[in-house]
């Protein structure tokens, strides 16, 4: 059985792994102040050019959300989202459970517009409604689409008008920087966010997302709240050791464009196919519509996820890739369309 | 620099490290839902002999411990703890962030006592006040104690009668079972409490805590609180491995007892030179009274930490060993006394 | 001005008052333990024919909607609620702000249906998404309109089925019963309902709605609910006079009736100018939809509210009644539309 | 029988009373933005000689002090208060139930001092505790004693300089200012904290606490959180009429210099025989120490609150008087002790 379920099957890396390894039995200082946090900081300032910014290593995405969102509103305040935004639909309410209200707005391909963002903040003006203040996208989206550097300008500009904090969700950034329609880098996410976040997890990393904070009144006491919410692990040089391995040369990147081009080889084999998709394939998650007898069939050798019906026969399914996804289960797949098409 | 600062400054111990080497590319089931989850699992349930015993694995203590209180209680209702628990005095509020008050009352060396959560019972039982209805404990305490089986029993015998949820903290529970002054064993933890953890991040384990759940009526749809707190890790393998290479055969104990060596030798040499200890040395915890210029000296050559002071000549310290804890350290401390004392 | 923009504007109704005035000097047991409270309580049992019946008197909308939500929902539990609901719209975040999410469902002219019930049901049907146990609706809803008891009950036994609480916002119950269309009577109400609450702002008291609990397991240390979240008044028998005033006779649904008889008078005079409806009006809220030009010109004599546009020329507005509606009020805007239509 | 149980055992003073039968058929707008709410403002903003004060009226004590700290702290910071403080001891854990810690240090006769504050501070200066960032004191005390000027200035300046909001729960300032030992007016009170309340509950009004923000950046969106926490009265014009009645001229501080003289009554009667007390009587609160034979035929004809024990022959009790208290009943409690001493 070949997995295309998800980018989160396997371990870490390898050279993730042998740092790990080697640095196991050295003395680190607790908490995430040790020396291995430290260096992996100054490799991310460095890239994003930006010597002030604050790092934070969380072990998952969602508690990496419901931190940030948390911190960084007033009790009364709300976050606007696309409605296929992963805290909407993905992450057991955890947002509401910090008490603060998501104002679901229609997103187009999973992403957010500057309409979708006016229409929110049109719909929530009164006093009688929650205040939206912050502005959550992903980048790549829960569809797998990305942002281009017009799109994201646009959305930064409006958040700076209008006084919202702009968070930008990167579970799956390196899937988006990695791609071929990508005109952004590390450098234009930090120049056109308030905060956001590398997704180690679903890269190279065992497990860990790293926060970068850059504009300065959200940076005041984060470490209360890490702790207070149970995201400062005792070892927390765990997560400075896998980030170090990723971001001291360019392994993160690497890992991503990898996992990128197997997609576009899924997706290329099933466009010879005819078949279509529900986005555009851009990044590692690619979402043919494929009619149900060959999903039965399909599901015998390979695991994958149904996302919806589109009509009585056809439906919509995911295909995920990471560096872990090998060739031969790529070719596995070709050639099962080759066969059953 | 030798290290007794505390016993999570190192990575795995070896043996669950290969594990993890070993397993690091298999494809595995997300969130916890994998077979090392599910071995690991099987493993626990038989050394408490408790087939029902519903086990989630956690990435840290803290985290296990806002979970356990904020799944178990009603928005009213309050948890007993000593003054010295950790919930209380090291966790940033977390617990009154989940929007429970503890009810901090004074312990005896860091334990309760029936006594003292009388005391709590009687302060704490008209409308106007919040509701007690949890009482947690930590086996070892932060002072290093343990309870012995006639302790457990008369405090478990108390909260069965007033219908109190009694919690064990077992972030050092190897600490605690692997003392010689201990008459526990898993399975009477398992009987005489109503939920407990299994602390992995201090006896061998990179992070994680086995939440293990006794009573029936809190084990209800506990995977949905694991995700909404963030504490549902997407490779859940993870903690998963670790346990299971923790408790597939005794290396847990193993790893404890070897710890609590090396923390009664450190104690062994102290009281040769006549000192005496804030609490009775019994686990992985030294608390020894030292002179002011004599811990000077000390921190020169070895970490520790200087936990308060007892007059203006003398101070507390701690001394914390764990399985990372050399024999070469453990040696060179008591040389430093044989010069120094 | 005459105002027909809510039923909240004046103070209580004379008989109200009067029981208020003469009961002002009495000393009174405080925290709603007082003997007006206890008469109350048994008004409303014998009307509901229910003795076991648990009734709280509390001095809002809001808050005994984020009271009752927040006290019988476990943390990782939402309600679904119609999208015009007035805790999704006009809460502030009241709900979320208590840690629990709203599933919003399209309403039918305000109004939920075992349909919209079940769609919700299927959306968040995962441990990745918070899980429903409570059904909010409200009698009269949000849009003026009421359920029947043939949908009341469709929805009830739903709610049984699926083991959700099943929870009736009565601010304007007095309007919903009193109603010329409707089936249902206060005993109806308690036994298709887990819980409900008696308005009294909006129909006749100066503050106070009564929460009335019927399910057992809901009753149990509500009181300490009360007091946390800042609802239990001192001079609690201030809310208890009231309810006295309003249940000893017929006097609550008396006052109900001659609102819905003005809200009548005023829907039949648009009716004979051929005007048409947002929703059928049949309780104290009439939504006629309206040139602009005229809802200009009637704005320079009457308050009402301006709900929203239909198209370029014409918008829905918001007629209320309530007891302190004088006829001559709503013979003027009879005369108003007599000229200008 | 006659009661000194609490001072909010009747309804609203006559002429409070009067203000509110004569404008109850008046139309006001909701929400608190009536003419009565905004005139009862300017006179407290004459009063206090601070015309940029945001003033905003709650139904009740407790309810003001959960938003005050809930609205003003971040997640991760904690308000101190004394040992005996209302929020810590009679509110049920309101506070934590905002999800914020309450550091409770040792009060003197219900005071705060600024060395208890540094207490503390220190205790709570690390990452691994909660944020001291909000002092809280009460004037009058929960033990009937006031802050001299000296005392407050003292606090006040403490709080400037380590950054800490200081909030007065003002639920008994009236019989706090209209004390014989008092050296504070309302324009010192406002001048001293950052945030205080003016309790109307307990000194004239059915209900209604008037919270004044005097710290700019403590005013912005303080509407939104009242609506949140359920504390917008639809009819909010209810509580700026008692305000308005109150402050218009002197009546507050008349009630309350009456209430003070009726419970100087008390304890010139009790010292005349001999009886010692809790803490010196200035209020209107008087703690004597009685013999429990005493207070044991005292309960027959007057009721009041038994405090504590003091030793096996003696408790402490608490007489409250009110603007309701009438002379007859001071009268029968003196003859009581001439009779029973």
């Amino acid at each position: 059985m070949y997995s295309f379920a998800n980018d989160y099957s396997e371990g870490a890396h390898p050279k993730v792994l042998d740092l790990m390894i080697k640095s196991n039995l050295e003395q680190n200082i607790g908490y995430g102040n040790d020396i291995h946090s430290d260096r992996a900081k100054e490799y991310i300032k460095s890239l994003i050019e930006n010597k002030e910014a604050a790092i934070h290593f969380i072990p998952g995405g969602t508690h990496t959300n419901l931190l940030a969102i948390s911190s960084f509103l007033r009790p009364h305040q709300a976050v606007i989202a696309a409605d296929t935004g992963h805290i909407e639909s993905n992450e057991t309410g955890a947002i509401e459970a910090t008490g603060h209200k998501i104002i679901s707005v229609p997103g187009k391909d999973g992403k957010l517009t500057p309409e979708s963002i006016n229409y929110g903040l049109e719909l929530y003006s009164k006093e009688y409604r929650p205040q939206p203040k912050m502005v959550y996208i992903s980048n790549s989206t829960e569809l797998g689409t990305i942002y281009t550097k017009e799109e994201l300008t646009a959305i930064s500009e409006l958040c700076k008008e209008k006084e919202l904090i702009l968070f930008l969700d990167g579970a799956r950034l390196g899937a988006a920087l990695a791609s071929k329609n990508n005109d952004l880098d590390f450098k234009d996410i930090a120049n056109l966010t308030d905060v956001f976040y590398i997704g180690g997890t679903k890269n190279g990393a065992l497990l860990g997302e790293a926060l970068v904070i850059i504009k300065d009144d959200l940076k005041e006491d984060f470490r209360y709240l890490l702790k207070q919410k149970g995201a400062m692990l005792a070892k927390g040089f765990l997560l400075g050791i896998q980030f170090e391995a990723l971001f001291k040369e360019n392994l993160f990147l690497e890992l991503a464009i990898d996992a990128n081009e197997k997609a576009e080889q899924i997706a290329e084999s099933l466009k010879k196919h005819g078949y279509s998709f529900l986005t555009e394939s851009c990044s590692n998650q690619v979402f043919p519509i494929l009619p149900n007898e060959i999903i039965e069939k399909l599901a015998k050798e390979f695991s994958f996820n149904i996302m919806e019906e589109v009509d009585d026969k056809h439906s919509v399914i995911r295909f995920v890739t990471s560096w872990a996804t090998t060739q031969e289960s790529v070719d596995a797949l070709a050639n099962f369309f080759e066969i059953n098409s």
